[in-house]
């Protein structure tokens, strides 16, 4: 099934798995198993294959489940395998055992079982690698037994099961004929365009029927140039504001996501008045859950293909195109400057993983990512996976550059993920964005109208000092002057670093 | 209720608790979700009262499930709130929303709810609490949207709610009268012990009846102090040697816990042929899973308190005392040696709380526990906990110098902690035994005879230069001849300090 | 354990269990599930010990979840397994196979396993054994994979686990203490104290405080005796009425149940103000969830024991006796009529097993309950159950009369049990109270202010053909003159008999 | 969304769903909840459109839920509400209330929810809508407090959300290249295809490739006519008689459903050996758990609609036409005679419903079905669902004939139901083979070769004494001479009969 890797943290109920570990399986250990989930779930998007993740019983299985919350989210084939205690002595409730191991993982994987026998773990596993990798891909889960390992039984003969499907012609006919004859068509582009490597296909639809197009609210992938004429901007994540940036469209494309994706609760209409909307994606909730529109099952490769096969469009004029941020000036060393810096610094190709949620605004603006399979985050919210993410983007991706933009608040959730870095020496750059506090937070209580938060100031956490405690060359920048030989050090560096921006 | 400290992590969905926040409550910040929920428990377990905990939504509910299911393996009474998305918007999937949020933490909360109004929220938060005491303790968790933050309720009045009940009379007397009349009896003990507070009637007992004491495999409490003459040592979790360590004893006692927890797979007798078994439980699920004996379901100090009522045993001879450890002498650095110097040099009263599973022999040899409430350890086997745990049990205990002894894997699966003991400048020597791997797991490789394991070597990480980084003063020890100042140092410091301490 | 009974309904992947069919145990057929878990909980409840139950894989088991649900409120001890499919086909999603079939009768068993081994088998039906009994005792699920029944495994010897503890003595001496000096107690009586068999403690509770005694709302079994001086009446199931009936009370003991069982939403305080109240159960969660008072947790009997034992109270002046309903001529052929005659004319010492929600009330006030373990209803107001559940009891009670009263449409919901009846020949008396409808939601339906219902009406149903049709004799009565030979005649039959009443 | 009937039985907490209940709805009362659900299922199937049941609290849909497995297995699209107690009383656990109502009906619907707000019950059966109509079909829960009837909320628009997809389109290219180069295919015919109206593409494939074509195991639905020259027969539930029926194939296309749905452990091969087999389904579970085969994930009309657009096929022999059985002469009246007869006396255009585990077999050779849609059993083996699915089936194709053909072990599971076919004098023909026992149970245990069962005899039911007392005229047969003039006026009937018919 195409996997050589094994990530994961080992305890003693999964021990001997290691006794004939298959010379041509690497073993990637993290120091904590959300970590290893997290590498798993990038490592997975960057090979657009289901990754295998090994945990320790109950204890592991829990500590991870953040991440595996937001695998599911991102949609991210993944199989988790967890060990579980000797079956002659479960009925006993000995140490490390879990009780109801299945149940543990739910309701954010796909599928969980622990065999009726030893014999059927391999074929759980194939199992499990199928239902990862059907549409909506996500996370499924296997509970293994210890003594299971040493148990023969047949060998098992892989197959062939559909990780795609196509629309139902009906619908897809309209929705190309609706946006043939629209006036003003817009698009909103989701992470499931680049989960289906739909790049050339939303690039070609745009431009065939002269649509804007948008990002959607809290898309985890990049699905469009953001340089092209055309890209008209990102969604904000709630109602009022989407309906305010589409107002005008009369027909709206939503490819591979949802346009209703709000972080705010909101009131008034889901989407323009009059605009007809169509939802083309491969995710059966996103369809039953969107409040407006016709929604299409489709892989979305196959769907945007259909789109195009239709009858060529009426000439209609172009929507203007998206102004450039203003260049800043670097009088204050503040994220968007950073932002900027990176764009201007980094390395043609390099990759963008992402986690720092105030500066998502700043990023779109003055970090656009320009190419197919650039960038990624979680469309989960929960914290703790872009660290991580972004050395499993390495794995997957060997030769090129990652840059790992992170907040410094967030990369706290899983700074363990650095050692990981630094024993397989990836060429990483771990950017933290220090402004001591969690900003999204303040950002927030602004707008609920909050004059005081409590727990959301950060003092006094040295980043590059732990760094190198875990093993990565580190450096600061505290001011405009420094940054920019600060991060080509970094971009130029073979191995993986950390920098620390401290920002106003 | 007594509770007056919030244990948590924030992020938007949970923002409005902050608008009104009561001047008398504490909100205790930690980097990472399980971090929280670890503090939470050392805390609940030093006051021996729930502990409240507030994290956010589904991403951090599933960081947290780590040390939630070691809190209801330790019986631990918890509150764990989460936040919600606003209800209005919950059927479209929004942002940051928890699916079928009362599932995730099964099955390893005792109840679940989110409320089918705000104006219930408080009402379902009383009786959680109800709930988290009551007999076997453990966590439980409210989901709270949003929105029901600004809504108005009826005042609620508290209530008293059965936290303990005494066993059944005749099965009791039916224990007092096997132990009056046996032998050679042997008693049992386990952490329920210590959490009933059974410590004066737990050696009441045992001298009454001349009984030797064995505590009960992975016990993660004390329950018996460690230099009394009846004191007998630790038993294995395996079955054979179990059995071995227990032959002879005509009579036993278990009391507040299980005889049975089984660390691997074993085979033949559960206990020693003709022993008559007695189990005084206050959990009902350890009375029905243990294979032998009779089961008495009782809180502790009330059941030991009837074995003490009945009828004056025959007198007999006591057991032989067990020999103390011969005194090491510091030729090898080994976590031995570090052990016993910790015993010698640790202010009297201090708190031992432990994370180091290859050590644990090692301190049952050199590092004697000899008072009431004098050590802490996860029941679960899950790791990660003993770090935040320890945490939580000075903020618990003010005043009292916590002994933090940690493996360095352990450690690092909660490592994010050392920021908030330094935040709160709170009295804790994190002594790291630092052995360069999973130890624990090469010992039970070489139990599994098998010469090879992956995964377990922990290279290069500076703990010292971690600390530091989040704001603790830290030093090293390599050597017996600067132990000692070492140790010294760290246990005079007023506020949190690290010891890494290279073993052999 | 003290089974001998298999209560169920067979299909192929049950089948081995017939193949060396216990000569000691008989094997007591239903027509459909629901009649066989109906019946367990009857004999159940009449013998004070678990029933065993065996259904047919998820069909069986579905059909089955209304009544387990009815048993796990009646806190029923009930052992319920299911057939699977054989283990080595599983994952191929096999004809009869159930998908995680232990999830399927959650959240109403106690506890359900389908064993990791077939060798676990036995084990897994003794460990569901002691949680059953275990308070409060329910219903638990064991599934058992067909090809499992022909495995050998090691013999298992039985073990004593408690059934019953005592409640806490501070709480006890407290409320010991309080209804002592109480001006003006009451006590509200449920189920719990009939379950625990605690009649003649609650008598001499009753008459040592000279308190009131209530029937608790919808209580589903007789605990005092309804001609007893002190005996009060029959607390309603609204908010509202309850706290009218207990006005004046200053202590209200709740013994065995909850005082605060609605039927309908209410407003306004749950209590008296100014009263003291104190709960004794056995049920955790109605120790949690109820709104006001100490809650203790105790068995019934040991509880109510502990109440004697303290101080003598001082005299106060007795509640005044409920007076009796005046006597019915018989102009109208009423339910009230057809129950006070049912008084007159019925065995001593016979049985009552009542489903009839509509003529609850006339059965208050007409057909007194006077005799211990006199009466059976189902706590859960889930109809279907009074039918069958009159059948185990009568198996549980050889030689003893039982009379099931039953609304024309309860017992619609599990007429196939009749035929179980006739084919045991046993000696109950299955009296149709008809009135053509459900006229419980037409009693509802006026309290809702509703002039129309819609699908309440049940015409032309002809019981006494319906019966004949499934072998048992059967009578009609139309009218006051016929009724009492009628009733006598059914009353003096030696098998089971019908007689359909129709009513006015 | 097309639907006009609401399927349910009553009960308090539903009560003001008849406030005002619109005029254009029809509420169809069953006597028991497994009967509205049953017929719920037969009409879903029926109109191809998802049914509306209506149940009472956590009682009821314990009682449905095994006609809801069956709806599951079935992919029958069905919203099931079940009325919930007043929120505000939720939280003291009132007399029929459903905890964990969500949790209640799990695994067997595809989606479960109790709104967080009144206002948002309307958006929630909209959703649910949609989910059960996205393929795979099936039921969907939802949990309706019932204060929450008397609240007002916005309007909602319908949606359109994708009932379909299209397979893959590489894999069913790879699909019908193998058919057209096949040296001898086989079709392996499920009920998906007469579920998605795929009649004529499946005998025009079957005709294009010249194929063998076979009816699944245990296939609920009629999907090839069984007097074409290319049907062969009906596979068994065997993997050694799968195999065996199969061999000589070297392409086998199975479309709408799975080849190995066995009833039986077997061993050995899941296929010839050297046949590539295709398998097109809308069920990701089907093609996730197929033990061998390429599985391609579509509606089935598509897919077989893609099959036919490939290139034309090689010419080929055609495979042997299927021998029709023998004649029989009516010697003795057993199942097969009657189904011979059934068959010949008939009204051309009747519908069959089918639950008579034991003739089925004998069904397969004496009673072809010949039309589309002219057949339905359930998918699951769970009993009781035929009786009720036949109403259901009427209701749903108004102005035809239906014949139900059941076992008299199998009616009794549902016998409520033929009160609701008198009352709403539906155009059905009952027709009870009646053997006296659980003759399936005879067969599986002389397969077994258990010489003795128990609980599987059933002597002594009269139905016509029940059929009559519910309100259905009767008759019995129990000779050849008798039978003819029986079933033709059963046939003839404008309404509900039921004809006992006793075999040997």
């Amino acid at each position: 099934m195409g996997i050589t890797k094994v990530f994961g943290n080992p305890g003693s109920t999964e021990l001997p798995m290691f006794r004939d570990f298959p010379e041509d399986f690497d073993y990637v250990l993290a120091l904590q198993e959300s970590i290893a989930v997290g590498m798993a779930d990038g490592y997975a998007q960057a090979t657009r294959n289901a990754a295998l993740v090994n945990l320790h019983s109950a204890a592991g299985v829990g500590h991870a489940l953040g991440n595996i919350f937001t695998a599911f989210k991102n949609q991210t084939p993944m199989i988790v395998t967890a060990g579980q205690q000797a079956r002659s002595i479960l009925l006993y409730e000995p140490f490390l055992f879990a009780d109801q191991p299945t149940d543990f993982p739910k309701p954010y994987v796909k599928w969980a079982i622990e065999p009726a026998r030893a014999e059927d773990v391999p074929a759980a596993i194939a199992r499990a690698y199928y239902i990862a990798m059907q549409p909506p891909r996500g996370p499924v889960f296997v509970s293994i037994p210890i003594d299971d390992w040493d148990r023969a039984c047949e060998p098992l003969a892989p197959r062939r099961v559909s990780q795609t499907f196509e629309g139902d012609r009906i619908l897809l006919d309209e929705a190309a004929k609706a946006l043939g004859q629209a006036h003003s068509p817009a698009i909103v582009v989701g992470a499931g365009v680049a989960r289906d490597d739909g790049w050339d296909e939303i690039i070609a639809v745009a431009e065939r029927f002269g649509a804007a197009v948008w990002v959607s609210p809290m898309s985890a992938r990049n699905s469009f140039p953001e340089d092209h004429p055309l890209f008209a901007g990102f969604l904000n994540a709630s109602r009022e504001a989407i309906v305010q940036s589409l107002s005008g469209a009369d027909v709206i494309l939503i490819a591979g996501g949802a346009m209703s994706t709000y972080h705010v609760e909101g009131f008034g209409p889901h989407a323009p008045p009059n605009a007809k909307v169509f939802q083309l994606v491969d995710n059966p909730t996103a369809a039953a859950c969107a409040p407006v529109g016709v929604a299409v099952l489709t892989g979305l490769k196959q769907g945007l293909a259909a789109l195009l096969a239709g009858p060529a469009p009426a000439s209609r004029p172009r929507p203007p195109t998206r102004a450039p941020a203003p260049r800043l000036s670097g009088e204050v060393l503040d994220d968007r400057y950073l932002l900027q810096q990176i764009a201007s610094l980094r390395p043609k190709g390099s990759i963008i993983v992402e986690e720092a949620p105030s500066s998502r605004g700043a990023m779109h603006d003055y970090l656009p990512i320009l190419d197919r399979d650039g960038f990624y985050t979680c469309a989960s919210g929960g914290l703790g996976h872009g660290l991580p993410a972004a050395i499993g983007v390495a794995l997957g991706r060997p030769g090129e550059k990652v840059i790992a933009v992170l907040g410094d608040g967030s990369s706290m959730y899983a700074i363990q993920g650095l050692w990981t870095a630094a024993q397989l020496n990836l060429p990483i750059s771990f950017v933290i964005i220090k402004n001591g506090r969690y900003e999204a937070l303040a950002q927030f209580a602004r707008l609920f109208g909050m004059q005081r938060t409590v727990g959301t100031a950060l003092p006094q956490i040295d980043f590059q000092a732990v760094a190198r405690g875990l093993g990565l060359p580190a450096a600061g920048a505290a001011s405009s002057e420094t940054l920019d030989a600060a991060l080509t050090n970094a971009f130029n560096a073979a191995g993986p670093t950390l920098l620390e921006v401290v920002v106003d």
